[in-house]
């Protein structure tokens, strides 16, 4: 049976301009969950992966409105929070879509760790901005207070910025791997995971966010998939990013993918990570990954929506 | 392999009177990923739940302290994210414990649903107190916006009742018994796992408490465990609580138990649960619940510690 690992953007789970309610994030993992079962009933084996980027944003907002009488949790455990929180929405609507339409599948949640080097040099170099928005002077009390890297935000006042690290093994793949060969539906590294380092016989949660779509694209290498499906909210990738001369890209090999990522032909906030996630899949031997809109995700897994990256070799 | 389903109390993740760091959360963890990888160690196969009392209450003053910019999440949610939570603390120092002790061991957390009956007559009746605790007017308030009941505490104050409806089986028992079987120490069914009642063909979460325990009966009966062992931190049942003349209870068999629960012997708010729960296990033909301190875990399962009640029968 074919595998896929299926990475849900962020608004799959909270559509833009959606109020933050739990009806809009439970229609939102409902419409999701439609297309999981799309994909299922095609014969895939599936594992989902999502982001946490509003949820954990969410979550920081609240810590911070009652830290006067609860300490706040560092940031590797408001990730392993929102797994729980997102877990819980896609694998209850997941369930109920399979037992409507009489393809009843278990589905679980698998908290998952993600590690990361030390030695990642973006822990020099945090670049995530992520919580509140602050005025300068509160901002740079709390870096005093909180050990916190602090700067400016391009949409305006300052906030939190932490690493990004890159991934480079998810510490469950043996879990989800025995799971999904089983048939079970697993929804795994929520938010990319928990970022941990080695630290001799220790796992150290990190303070950092590691992209949702890299830790997709390790994960769906190690456990075999044949395709790494990304959705998000746009048909297909285009070149020339902010330039009138946008084009719509069909398909594209690996080298052709990293010559246009070297040009700048993608949004680095937005496109760029996701083009570098399908590269890391296809480039470890990865059969195809594709870059769809979430309402076209069976179109896409049978290449007729989407942009779809290939190596290129036979 | 024996199988055996422990679960840990509040304080096991949450120590009496200790400052809700991080830190101290993250100690205490520590303290009983060893405890659990000795049992391991003496050839068992190990489903752990827990306890999500303190962490939920915190996650509950953290959502009203935002509630004027983020949406709070209702109770079942918050169960999913304490899930997460205290998931990674566990599974993170069990992994260390096991690694560091030669005896590596995958370690799952599973999120984990409950199910309950919509016509459990909890559902009428709430009286579990949660979250904040308010003034009448205050209280009253939130009563008509939120559509909450809310009651006197009897620590003075007013707060939230919610229902604490009887759990009949775990959603996630097919996924759990095939991991522990595959020698993966499972994390599941934390708090008692997030209530849901089978509406048509779907699973709607409720808010309420399922009682920790009692889930872990469920779980430990559905997993075929032979041994139930509720961890917390005294040495053993007593008959008497409340009065002058207590009594440790060394063992029971399921028909004194039930005696003397109706007797009112053990405290409700403390060990009456807990005996209830080693009685629906026992009753369900589980060979024996051991109600013992989180430290002597092992004593306790070697029958040389906490208190053991079996059927009687043989």
């Amino acid at each position: 049976m074919e595998r896929v690992v299926v990475a849900l953007g962020g608004n799959a789970l909270l559509r833009r301009g959606a109020d933050d309610t739990f009806e809009e994030m439970y229609a939102a993992a409902r419409g999701a969950a439609e297309r999981i079962a799309d994909i299922a009933a095609l014969g895939y084996e599936v594992v989902i992966t999502h982001g946490n980027g509003p949820q954990v944003g969410r979550i920081l907002l609240q810590q911070e409105a009652a830290s006067g009488v609860v300490h706040p949790m560092p940031l590797d455990v408001c990730g392993a929070l929102s797994q729980g929180q997102i877990g819980y929405l896609l694998q209850v609507t997941i369930g109920d879509v399979f037992f409507e339409r009489g393809m009843e599948r278990p589905v679980a949640t698998v908290l998952t760790l993600t590690r990361v080097r030390p030695d990642d040099p973006a822990f020099q170099r945090p670049t995530k901005f992520i919580g509140p928005f602050y005025q300068e002077a509160e901002a740079q009390g709390l870096a005093v207070a909180r050990g916190w890297t602090v700067k400016p935000d391009p949409h305006g006042g300052w906030r939190r910025v932490v690493p990004s690290p890159a991934p480079y093994s998810i510490v469950e793949t043996p879990i989800i791997a025995r799971l999904v060969a089983d048939d079970v539906i697993v929804i795994a590294s929520g938010g990319g995971g928990v970022p941990v380092v080695e630290d001799g016989p220790r796992l150290v949660g990190r303070e950092g966010v590691v992209d949702k779509d890299l830790a997709g694209a390790i994960l769906a290498h190690e456990v075999g998939a044949t395709s790494f499906l990304i959705l998000t909210d746009v048909a297909k990738v285009q070149r020339g990013f902010g330039t009138l001369m946008t084009e719509d890209i069909d398909r594209m090999t690996v080298d052709e993918a990293r010559t246009f990522l070297k040009a700048g032909e993608f949004g680095e906030g937005s496109m760029g990570p996701k083009v570098r996630a399908a590269v890391e899949f296809v480039s470890r031997g990865g059969n195809r990954a594709v870059i769809a809109d979430l309402a076209q995700a069976t179109e896409a897994l049978a290449g007729e929506a989407g942009t779809v990256i290939v190596s290129g070799d036979g």
